[in-house]
């Protein structure tokens, strides 16, 4: 294995850096944000730094880049208080990349890249109806972070959209059935598929394989 | 799809409720972080809620559970102020789920599930040998979350240990030549192989693939 130290990381070109770091922590949860400003137009935005915080409450968070580089979707939260995640899939994939793309904010995401906005259960942000696995969320917190400038947003789970024949027995939504991606990096799409699952692990035992 | 509302979840059996959560906000980078107490006793733990946080500074976050729940890691971290994150793969994924288990303080979960801890570049933690992604951390802060009592804990990147054939021309690490696993819920692990890679996107043009 090569060492590559922080002051060689440092001295790279930006891209470069950029795709080196963003790729070394993993695969990352890629979703759409979907979110409404006061003048009612809709905004879609790809994120993939998305993290579980814990199931009771049933809340999770996300990384929203520093103000400058991505305000639409944090100020839509700010002001209405709620957004909705999406997970993405292969046979929109190359319409859903194209909502990283900065639009002016007259302009909804949903329709310049021919996605569709839906609302449901009087939920005031909309989820993307080609979506197999949606979620909607009430702000309960924005952290600013000092390290970068960025920002932890947390948010607390009311609504959850998935086909019951992807929930197993015992409550794991089998993703791999919904055909859910991951992204690599900036702008690198894959697509897990089942290795194993193990049942708890406890100290004085070995690991034991359970049905996946 | 059908609707699950907070208040159904809310009302599920514990684990299922687990299950369905931590599974709904997607595939996550599964990684062990290793620590080291001021005993020198090596402590590794399986951590999947991971996220990047920036490429400058280089810098990484996970979630850390409540202290009563998951002291070690978060206590040498703590004290110690370094620690570092290895990528799992499926080769020793028994032994690296096993290292979820709640061993008491004194003993090493390197030698209780059969990993090898590797010391190097006078880095004050221990990385996984056997891991094909390793990467070394400074603590930033620690953040409380007021929402169910669980820590944020940021990290400045130091070093990182990465074979040069997995890197591409730009900077991009292809984990699925790496074979790096993701997790999903709490006990289910998946391969992740690639789909698509596109340029970065522009509001005035459509999305165009790159070679992945």
């Amino acid at each position: 294995m090569k060492h590559f130290s922080i002051d060689k990381i440092q001295g790279w070109e930006r891209f470069f850096r950029a795709n080196f770091v963003n790729s070394l922590s993993g695969f990352k949860p890629v979703s759409l944000i979907g979110t409404r400003d006061s003048n009612k137009i809709d905004n879609l935005g790809v994120f993939s730094n998305i993290v579980h915080i814990g199931a009771n409450p049933a809340c999770i968070g996300f990384i929203n880049r520093p103000k400058e580089a991505a305000p639409h979707t944090l100020a839509n939260i700010e002001s209405s208080g709620f957004y909705t995640i999406n997970h993405m899939h292969s046979d929109w994939l190359s319409k859903a990349h194209q909502a990283s793309a900065k639009y002016p904010a007259e302009v909804s995401e949903f329709e310049a890249v021919g996605l569709t906005p839906v609302f449901k259960e009087n939920f005031p942000a909309p989820f993307v109806g080609e979506s197999h696995v949606q979620y909607a969320l009430e702000l309960s917190e924005i952290i600013p972070l000092k390290i970068n400038n960025s920002f932890f947003v947390i948010g607390k789970l009311l609504h959850a959209f998935v086909d019951e024949s992807f929930v197993s027995k015992d409550g794991l939504i089998d993703l791999s059935k919904a055909s859910s991606l991951v992204s690599l990096g900036i702008d690198a799409y894959y697509l897990p598929s089942p290795v194993k699952r193990y049942a708890y692990a406890k100290y004085d035992r070995p690991s034991s394989e359970i049905e996946l």
